[in-house]
C-alpha cells in the first residue's frame, strides 16, 4: 500500500524518521515541513524527505502526518491542519509525554486517527545535525491509540514505524505517563534533590565518587526542555513523587528502629529488580562477555590492543576506559561476543604481558 | 626517616597500600597479617609485604599500623594489641565511615596515636588478587585525626600515603560521616527507592532508558556489603534522609502548586552545582576534548579507530561507546587530549569516511 507522509518539524527526530523511512524504501512520497527553510533544504540534501512545502498543503494528501515539534507548537498546528486534513488520515507525535497530547487530539474532526507516539531514543546531537537513519533501531517505540481507533488503523502506523528497525509498545496514554514518571521524570526530580542536598559545599563534592556522578548524571541536563517535560505530566510525577518520598520515609524509619532486616530485604529487592531491566546493549549483542585489562597509557594503545584481538579474529564489541592514571595506563573493560571469545582474549592479552581477566 | 608498617587484613587495599609504598621505595618493613596463610604468602610473592607474622608479635616494633580489615573485625584485633603496641606508634585503618572507628579506637593506650582513614578508591577485582600498586593515584584519601593528636604525627601519616599518589584531606570524623551520608549512603538508599517503586512491573523497566540505568547504577551492588556501612553510619544516614524527604517534598508541592519559577530555580541550581564537581578523569587528563565518530560495527573497528589516530600520533585517552547497532556500528566518543588534537582526529577520520565532529 502507499502510504505519504508528512512530517511537521525536521529536527533530530524528525529528520530522523525519514531517513529511516527512506532507508526502508518506503512506497509514498515524504513531504517535510519546517519554519527554518535552510532545515527543509538540508533535509531534501541529505535525503530524509522528498520536499518540502507550507504547513496547509503539506497535510492536505498525507496519509499520516507525524508532528515532531514542541509541545508549546501543538495548538497553533492543530488549528491550521484541522479544516484541510482528509478523512482517514493518521496524525501522530513524538513527545515524552502522552495524555496532554491526546486531549490536544481530540479537537481533530471526526474520521481523522490520533494515536500518540513517543520513541525512547535521543542523540548526542541535536536538530538535523543530529540526523540519523538508525537512530530508532531497536528503540522502543511506545504508541497511545484512542479507545475507539481501530485495529487496522494502529496496525498501519506500528508498520510504517517499524521500518525504522523500532519495537513498537502500545500502551494507553495515563498509563505510559505513569510509567515515565516512575523511571524517567521522578529519577530526574530526586537527581535535581540529591545535587541540590549538597549545597554545593566544595568538601562535600569532593568527596563525590562515581556512585555519585553515575546517579546525579541527569541533573546536568537542560532544565528549559526539562521544565516543560514536568509541566506536561504533572500528575502522574506528583504520585510517583509521593510513592518515591514514602519509599524514603520507610528506609529512614527502618534505620532509625533498627529494623535491619527489613533494610537488607529493601536493598536485595533493589538489586534483583534491577537485574530484571532489558539491558539495550546486551540484548543488542546477545552473550557479551566482559574482559578487564590493565594498560599502560601511551599513545595508539587502543589501536594495539584492537589489534591484538584483531589478530586472533576477536571482535570488540563494547569499550569502557574503567580507571585511568596520568602517565600509566588504566583499566579497560572490552566486551566480546562470548565466553569462548573472552579466553581467547585473555591469552592473546597475556601474550603481550598485559594483565586480563574475564569478569 | 624509618618507617616500619604493619598491615592488618591483606585484601584489595591492604596488599594495594602495602605494593604502593613498596613502589615508591619506603624505607621501612612492612609486616603483613592475615587470617588466611595463602594470601599472606601471595603477598610476599607478589611484593606486597616483606614478611608475614602472628598480630601480636607483627605490632610490637610498627610505627604505623593500618587496619585494612572489615569493621566486625576492629574490637577483637583491638584488644589483642593494645597491650603489646608500641608508645608513639600511630594506628589508623581505611573504613567508609569513621566516627564509630574513632569511638572503637578511644581504647588504645595514651601514647599511641589515632588516625582515622579512608582513601576512596576501589577496583573490579575483590581481595589480594585485584592489589595494584596504583590503586590510590590520584584518588582522595581522608584522614580524620583525634583533636588532640599532634601536627607532627598528622604529618607523619600523611607522608607515607602519598607516597601512594593520594590526595590526602584531613576532616573530622563526624563531619566526614555526614558528607559520606550526603554524597554516597543516602544517594545509594534513593536509587534502592528508585528502582523498588517500580515494583519490578516489566511494563515500567521496558521504558527504563539510559537515565533510570545511570541514576540507580549502585543499587547493583552487594547488599551485605551496603548494610554494614548503612548500620555504621546511621545517624547522619538518617538526618541526610530527611533533608532529601524535605526537598522531594518541596519539588511535589511546586509541581502541585504551580511554581514553576522555583521549579525551574531548583532545575537550575543543580546543574550548576553538578558542573562544580571535581571531574576525575578531566583532573588526570586536563584539555581534554571529545570526538564523536559514527562507525560501522565490524571485527577489528576499534583497532582501526585506534590505527587511524596512531597514524597521526593522536592519543586516545579515553573511549565509550554512546550507542550500539546490531550488525550497523555505532556512535563512539574518543577522549583526545586537547582541541588541536581534536580537530585533526576529525579530519583524520573523515579521510577514511567516518563521520565525525568535535563535541
Amino acid at each position: 500500500m502507499k502510504t505519504d507522509v508528512t512530517i511537521i518539524g525536521l529536527g533530530l527526530i524528525g529528520a530522523s524518521l525519514g531517513l529511516a523511512f527512506k532507508n526502508a524504501n518506503l512506497n509514498g512520497t515524504i513531504i517535510g515541513v519546517d519554519n527554518d527553510q535552510q532545515v527543509v533544504e538540508k533535509a531534501i540534501a541529505i535525503g530524509a524527505i522528498d520536499r518540502g512545502d507550507s504547513l496547509k498543503s503539506a497535510v492536505v494528501a498525507a496519509d499520516i502526518i507525524i508532528i515532531c515539534t514542541p509541545l508549546a507548537a501543538f495548538p497553533e498546528i492543530l488549528a491550521k491542519i484541522k479544516p484541510v486534513i482528509k478523512s482517514g488520515s493518521i496524525v501522530t507525535d513524538v513527545g515524552s509525554t502522552k495524555a496532554e497530547v491526546m486531549r490536544l487530539f481530540e479537537q481533530l474532526p471526526s474520521g481523522v486517527w490520533a494515536i500518540g507516539g513517543h520513541p525512547m531514543a535521543g542523540a548526542e546531537l541535536k536538530g538535523i545535525r543530529g540526523a540519523d537513519s538508525y537512530l530508532f533501531e531497536n528503540a522502543v517505540y511506545v504508541l497511545t491509540p484512542g479507545q475507539d481507533t481501530p485495529e487496522h488503523i494502529v496496525k498501519r502506523l506500528s508498520q510504517l514505524l517499524t521500518m525504522t528497525g523500532a519495537r513498537i509498545q502500545i500502551l494507553d496514554a495515563a498509563l505510559h505517563d505513569q510509567l515515565v514518571a516512575t523511571v524517567s521524570h521522578v529519577p530526574h526530580l530526586a537527581a535535581v534533590a540529591l545535587v541540590n542536598s549538597t549545597e554545593g559545599n566544595p568538601d562535600t563534592l569532593r568527596l563525590a565518587a562515581g556512585g555519585f556522578r553515575d546517579t546525579t548524571r541527569i541533573a546536568s541536563s537542560n532544565p528549559d526542555l526539562w521544565i516543560d517535560i514536568l509541566q506536561s505530566n504533572r500528575q502522574s510525577i506528583i504520585a510517583g513523587l509521593e510513592t518515591l518520598t514514602k519509599l524514603l520515609t520507610d528506609l529512614t524509619r527502618q534505620l532509625a528502629s533498627g529494623e535491619d532486616k527489613k533494610l537488607l530485604e529493601g536493598l536485595y529487592r533493589a538489586r534483583d529488580i534491577r537485574e530484571m531491566i532489558p539491558q539495550v546493549k546486551k540484548g543488542l549483542l546477545p552473550g557479551f562477555v566482559d574482559v578487564i585489562c590493565i594498560v599502560p597509557d601511551r599513545p595508539g594503545i587502543i589501536g594495539e590492543l584492537g589489534r591484538i584481538l584483531g589478530e586472533d579474529h576477536i571482535n570488540i564489541v563494547d569499550i569502557e576506559i574503567l580507571r585511568v592514571r596520568e602517565g600509566d595506563g588504566g583499566t579497560i573493560r572490552l566486551g566480546v561476543p562470548n565466553l569462548a571469545d573472552g579466553i581467547r582474549a585473555v591469552e592473546a592479552l597475556q601474550n603481550y604481558e598485559i594483565k586480563a581477566w574475564v569478569r
